[in-house]
């Protein structure tokens, strides 16, 4: 499909840039669905985001605007409505035009990791997970495993602001199914490392692994490398994995409909 | 070639934008020389410049803008520095960084029509030049036509607050090679139609065929259709002809050069 000026632009900011893939995977997604559009990836520095937002909201031909770091939070504020999720994180990775010409936030991050979890076979709903990690993408799965109905939700974060503030955010929207707790729950299915410990080779494990069972899923967000120290170590014992790039492919899927307002 | 968070963004900006087929030219051209980039068409509307421009100037992985109606004229204040025929037209179709930084503004749309007469093996530098329109395109050409050593310019246009200005223009810049005119000179070479006579099916020949002569190079800056009857009736006489798509092919290769600072 040839790029012409009807071809629909869809962008990704961020800043660093240089490391996105989802310019390319989304732009193929489009090709194999037979959609004119292309993802662009733009640089957007820290302090920039208040000018340049406005501006390419108010392009014409572009549809809708992704977001990585560090502007997931800053973005909020560009946006006419928001998902129940983003609001709850008070951070968006995606938002469009709807058709009455308004913006419309969300956050992927989580369900991404949520979709890859059950296009593998493993249900959450009525499952009980344990998660290491409280920040962006700790706080956005923690959502989307509750919203895909698990029982309960163990998490521990050693920055115990970040802790303190999801466990209240969540206590309050899922009240009775949220608890602070750095070991594996004996009954546990999931659990899942959103910290970035397994990104460097000397990294100490996020978990202690002879708390894991041969019956639970463990999923890493991390994408380099695969497969994470964690990951390799429950693959011996038995457990059933998901890394980093199974989060990212689940989320894909997710914008594309998005993005082309198709959900 | 994949595109990526690393790949090298240019982008054409205007009002309408559906038109425009350069981003998939130019983008062709990049993947055909290994340059991992892509031009992308961003619709800005006629207000919207002087904000969007200072956004698109802060990306850091955008190397260039090249601009189309309605922004040739604004986006001159949004240049560092200038060459001398966008000076003299107070126009620009494309920006570039500079590597201190800076943005340099020029000017390609004669360029492109001297180019492609030029790579059809016809000489610009000594010819005599007689020219119909003085219109941006035909502005452009008319400086480019000087610049490339053309011994006389002799044009007309039916507007004559934009023939006086572009004789005023000239006439200082080219002091005695410029006449204003409305036949083609006997001893002439070059013809160039540089209006929208030809566009629509009904419209009035834009010269005289009956003053054509066959060993006149006769051009025109309309792309479509192909040929217009100008075109066709040169041909008839004996004439070489060179057509819009010519003038942009020649364009496509200067522009190529220049967003890629390899001139």
């Amino acid at each position: 499909m040839p790029l012409t000026g009807k071809t629909r632009i869809h962008t990704l900011i961020g800043s660093p840039i240089a490391q996105v893939l989802a310019p390319g995977w989304l732009t193929e997604r489009m090709k194999a669905a037979d959609y004119d559009g292309l993802l662009v990836p733009l640089h957007i520095e820290k302090g920039n985001l208040d000018t340049a937002l406005p501006v390419l909201k108010a392009m014409p031909n572009i549809d809708s605007i992704l977001i990585t770091l560090p502007h997931k939070f800053g973005a909020i504020a560009h946006c006419d409505r928001l998902s129940g999720r983003a609001r709850l994180l008070g951070a968006i990775n995606a938002m469009r035009r709807e058709e009455d010409g308004r913006w419309f936030g969300d956050n992927f991050d989580g369900a991404g990791l949520a979709a890859g979890v059950k296009k593998a076979g493993h249900a959450i709903k009525g499952k009980s997970v344990f998660m290491v990690g409280a920040g962006g993408a700790g706080s956005s799965i923690a959502v989307s495993m509750l919203e895909e109905g698990a029982h309960h939700l163990t998490f521990h974060d050693i920055n115990t602001i970040n802790q303190g503030m999801l466990f209240e955010k969540l206590s309050s929207a899922y009240p009775g199914k949220v608890s602070i707790g750095s070991v594996v729950p004996a009954g546990c299915d999931i659990v899942v490392n959103a910290t970035s410990a397994g990104l460097e080779k000397g990294d100490p494990l996020p978990i202690d692994v002879c708390q894991l069972a041969p019956h639970m899923v463990v999923a890493d967000v991390i994408t380099d490398p695969i497969p994470t120290r964690l990951l390799a170590e429950a693959s011996k014992i038995g457990c059933a994995t998901r890394d980093g790039t199974h989060m990212l492919d689940g989320q894909i899927e997710l914008l594309f409909s998005f993005m082309l307002r198709r959900s």
